[in-house]
């Protein structure tokens, strides 16, 4: 578990007064909580801008199933991502549409590649990838 | 399914050129096809600023699973929600974390709170919502 | 000038060494500082979120002074403006082109709202609104 | 001057009907010139993606003028900088805190580097790089 140590931090009257008051509104039961999600946000961040970084992933998309092009395209494409796909979530969300989450893990720049790739198969009618740490 | 047509559009012709150049490097088969996509991407964020329009999203979040108050208050935020969330995708990612994906449905404002209390949760180490059109 | 309290955080012991790390890096002389930056910036960024908020902002856009419409309508744009320009920096980047940063001062809905009024008028080829606090 | 070319493009009907009506709103006179402007903010964006492409940039920054450490390095920077910092605009924007544009130019890693150091700055209260196309 990880493990934890408290530190003197000087604020700004002010603006420790506003965040306090965001913090609750978001939900924050208490500060160092806050700001702790504020660091991780900014390390994953960080982390995104290396592509030698390996993460955790997961790209939503939303695609046409009547278009036999495009799930002949995805599967074609998830196949060859092998072991970078570590589990899917698929939801039929309309009579034309279905909704469906790769959860994904490997190097940056080669989920990015395969984010673009999938996202621009024909049929493919939105889509994201959202990094995120390991 | 989607009806077709087509329009005639000015474009630059250097900005079409680097367009094109841009869009096969990302994989389109074709620049109607690219176009389209920008549109769609243009008209999701639109929407995404109107509390009230209906969406899908996915909800990513990553969690420590001995936290057991983590897992109790995101049992009881999920009852809470009910019906906005359509599906869950869980996941061991090492031997404290776990990633969760929720697919939700609802209003834009149900969907961004619901995301605010869940990623605010003491235990949650870091997520990220994903609006999509539905 | 802002008054400075002191408060003990408690951070997670390995999160807390990668984030000095990156504040390091990123030039920061000292980790309270750091914080600082990112509480601000969070604040800066939920005040975007209220249109009636008060903000100052910057527009920066690239058009083509050739393009007399163009020119003829920003104009106009500006002077409907009125009191919510501050200041203007106007630099010829080539043969072509000007870059224009507005400096603007309203409310977060206005200042929005002009920004697209701007990046909308044709002869405009690229453009970013900027808000931050006053 | 830009030459234009007309090419015909295969629209999704419902999607351009939605276009058009959010292009109009955000005051575009036509549908190409919007269309236009979606390229043109994808061209940039992909320009940034890359350290070694020359782009112009604004950086905004709010500081404290009674700061003197934080004059002192920003002008230290500024000097360091050179020929990058093609223009500067000043404003006092109430007792305490000045708005400082600077219009950049040259490769991408010099303006990101460059706007990190300024912006991790003693004193600097908060800002942001826009970079734009040359």
């Amino acid at each position: 578990m990880a493990s934890i140590e408290r530190r003197s931090i000087a604020f700004d009257r002010d603006e420790l007064a506003r965040f306090d008051r965001h913090a609750r509104k978001r939900g924050h039961k208490n500060r160092s909580e806050a700001i702790r999600d504020l660091i991780r946000q900014r390390l994953v961040e960080e982390r995104r801008q290396d592509p030698e970084a390996r993460m955790m992933a997961t790209l939503t998309m939303v695609y046409n199933h009547h278009d036999h092009d495009a799930q002949h395209s995805l599967i074609h494409l998830q196949h060859r991502a092998g072991a970078m796909i570590r589990s899917t979530l698929h939801v039929h969300i309309d009579e034309d549409n279905c909704l469906e989450v790769l959860l994904l893990e490997g190097k940056v720049r080669l989920l990015t590649g395969f984010a673009d790739a999938i996202l621009s198969t024909k049929g493919v009618r939105h889509g994201k990838l959202v990094l995120t740490s390991a």
